[in-house]
């Protein structure tokens, strides 16, 4: 599937503001990036890197005044995203180095605390892909997803008392649950196509039976087309993948705008 | 000067068990291994990794039973931990690209939350070291330094109610509070020559003046030396720094030891 | 200055064939990519890495019949390369870790060989950005710059023997003679504004004064702008910077055309 | 197999010089460092990094003077080296991203110009495992394997030239020849058992199979124990796993002893 994407910022900037942007997507197993426009506007410099997790981060000073970011893609993504039940329970001493930090617990996913209710809900599963399915879907019917509820990220912890929050929310209580079992999970931020109402999305990864697999309790099993997602960062949670951390007296955008477009031309599988 | 450090631990092993290990201390600029011993009793097969701080992991499957690990070193460290009132507080957009990870909120440093508090504590304060000094100072006067008083770690949040806790939680709040002044702060474990109960100890660090300086709360200004540190492992919080992390059913060591001893042979500077 | 940059290959596959690409620039301290194209025809999947050098790299598999690909950039670029006369040696211990691996001698560059002419070419200088400066004029009025005039790279020794070369040979004359002196020296391979005729084009960075600086023997001091450069890829000499690396029985491109325009835009300083 | 290994060398400083030095061996899945001393005298200040090769390595600045370097270690290491007979080759495009760096040329692996050459000394046989262990084999039947036969690495081409070399040049010309191939292949420095005479040693390590194995075309295959390797550093040739790189005036050990023996102590298998 060849889907457009942009995110569109707009800040008014009353002192000179260091930012770090997270919002390139890279090319990677699931996705290519056929084009891409980034532009800022005034114009400023900018370093790149790349964080430890892979991500290309943007680094600037935005100036006093208005400042907006804008940026676009086209995306060649995949046009379901892969299932795998039966995908076996990786042991930790099989896993590779990289992936260790995932097991972990970090500032919005307390994996030491959900280990009791992990094993619960997995119940009877199969260890491995299994077990996550059996979160994700026990997260779908448990916590309800009420879309634009919260703006500061909360931890597994309060999404649990709380019963219900964003998609960030849910996906950090997937992850904290899978963690707890020792299956490794990660946050990523990026599109969601056809997400209502639109925005950026969060949604979860775990890896099992050797590669990272999509979750995401947010969306529906049944939904057409349940797929077409670009990823733009990934992390531990969301203290990670901010697409944009600002520093020194809060900056709020006083406008932001997301689209994700499907794209007619046929190209054929990813 | 010259230490001697080793750390004995000993389990008694139900189910084969995985666990990685952050027991062998690097050479850097303020240490020189000079020799070291690491034997595990069974023996068994180990992977060594370099984490992403930095650190080296090793990884291994406990077989039931017995299972003891014993590290020593000798190490050569600085006389004095450096000290330099006055060093600046770097602005976030001159900061390397490895340090930024070090401003971010992690497990048990919810920084997003210490905002009002930090800026009060070094009100009046030069930016930069001054005001790391300023808190570590605030925390000496302030939270009860209890070592033995909790075995799990607990964050920022919760050592602000406690009032109280051991020398990893007064590492947290210090760690908290520079990173809400956007000063990158990072947990630091390892031995301190003259701790009283002998014992593995946390610190942290703080980037100011275009590197890493040592802060430590649970220390007296006045002790002499004030300085002996060895470190083994660096990272965002305690989640990072586990001398040692196990998987599956909970194996608690069944006796731990911790020596640090002042060779007599004159070395001179490191 | 705001450059248009593209590149487009077209190739005749006979057998599935592995491709390892290099042309997608990154956004750093000298260039920042403001949008990007990057189609593959046939579509096929690519996975990209960055390599250790920082490069971002497509690999994937080229099916029989005819492949095409195709890039192109908007990107805002130095109206001027620094120029740093003065600028200092740096000793050996006081070079960041990863530029030391740009002193050793690599495929191109046999530099270990090189100790005694260097000297010469630099007699008299300031230890630094002046030697360097030093070699490329050497360079340009020793070596004759010959587009077109070879296909496969050759190493400094026989540049040296054959007095002419094309830009990747005289990059590598040139960062041989450099490392011969303890300063880094890195090829890097990109667009310039100007070429004549237009084509892909190498040269050389040194490290002195604490940072990278470009320096190219095949342009005239005089020309203006002298300037307009887009790396793609840097690395030790051409065997890590190609553009593309194929394996299997050869494949050539039976057709290959580059182009680099300036855009009217006023987009004011980098 | 439990391994005492050591290293010392003594050089007369004239003028400070810098050094990097390559001599503490890390644990991995073929052995594992039990014990270890580095020491220096006179004791200077040492950092230390880690290269892009995943090596440990010293930098320090030499006093004028008589200077020493003693390291040590007991080494538990694999009774016998893997063989596979068999193992397949693995296609360019499932290589794992960090090891297609061992297939470009380096500076004494001149690769693309063994192709030729290395089909048909592997003419007939499976790809993969079978093609090394031909050329392996072809190389101990060729190259006369004279040790102390030279001082100063030489190119695979220039050992061909010569029909005989030290242990690394046999293994320069081995490495060249599987990349020729598409088969990455490294260089490995470290401690050889019963090497006689006894000296640091070099051998290959091609990716065959999903791993690294190791090939020695300087020791019989018959001879007992086939094994006991201790690595020190690993790299793409000679140029980046010298034990010392030493920067500016030359200067040669006055003395260097190397040693290795095996302890009786029965620590079971690694």
């Amino acid at each position: 599937m060849l889907l457009s994407t942009s995110c569109d910022f707009e800040f008014e900037i009353v002192v000179p503001t260091p930012f770090i942007l997270m919002l390139r997507p890279r090319s990677g197993a699931q996705q290519w990036i056929r084009s891409e426009e980034y532009k800022l506007s005034p114009s400023v410099p900018v370093l790149e890197f790349t964080d430890s997790y892979g991500n290309l981060c943007q680094r600037l000073m935005a100036p006093p005044g208005p400042f907006s970011v804008h940026t676009s893609a086209e995306v060649m993504t995949m046009d379901a995203i892969d299932r795998a039940p039966g995908a076996a329970f990786i042991e930790v001493q099989e896993l590779p180095d990289n992936v260790l930090i995932y097991l972990l617990p970090s500032r919005y996913c307390e994996s030491e605390r959900f280990g009791n209710m992990a094993t619960e809900i997995t119940t009877g599963k199969l260890l491995g892909y299994d077990q996550v399915a059996a979160i994700e879907d026990w997260l779908r019917r448990t916590i309800s997803y009420v879309p634009g509820s919260s703006d500061v990220p909360i931890s597994a912890t309060e999404v649990n008392a709380k019963q219900s929050g964003v998609c960030r929310d849910l996906a950090h209580f997937g992850i904290a649950l899978c963690r707890s079992l020792s299956i490794p999970a990660r946050m990523v931020v990026g599109y969601c196509y056809g997400l209502e109402p639109m925005d950026m999305h969060a949604w979860f990864e775990a890896f099992v039976g050797g590669r990272w697999y999509t979750f995401d309790a947010t969306q529906s099993v049944d939904s057409e087309p349940k797929a077409a997602y670009v990823a733009i960062g990934f992390g531990r949670d969301a203290a990670d993948v901010a697409v944009y951390n600002q520093f020194g007296p809060a900056v709020y955008p006083i406008s932001q705008k997301v689209a994700v477009r499907r794209l007619e031309e046929d190209t054929g599988p990813l």
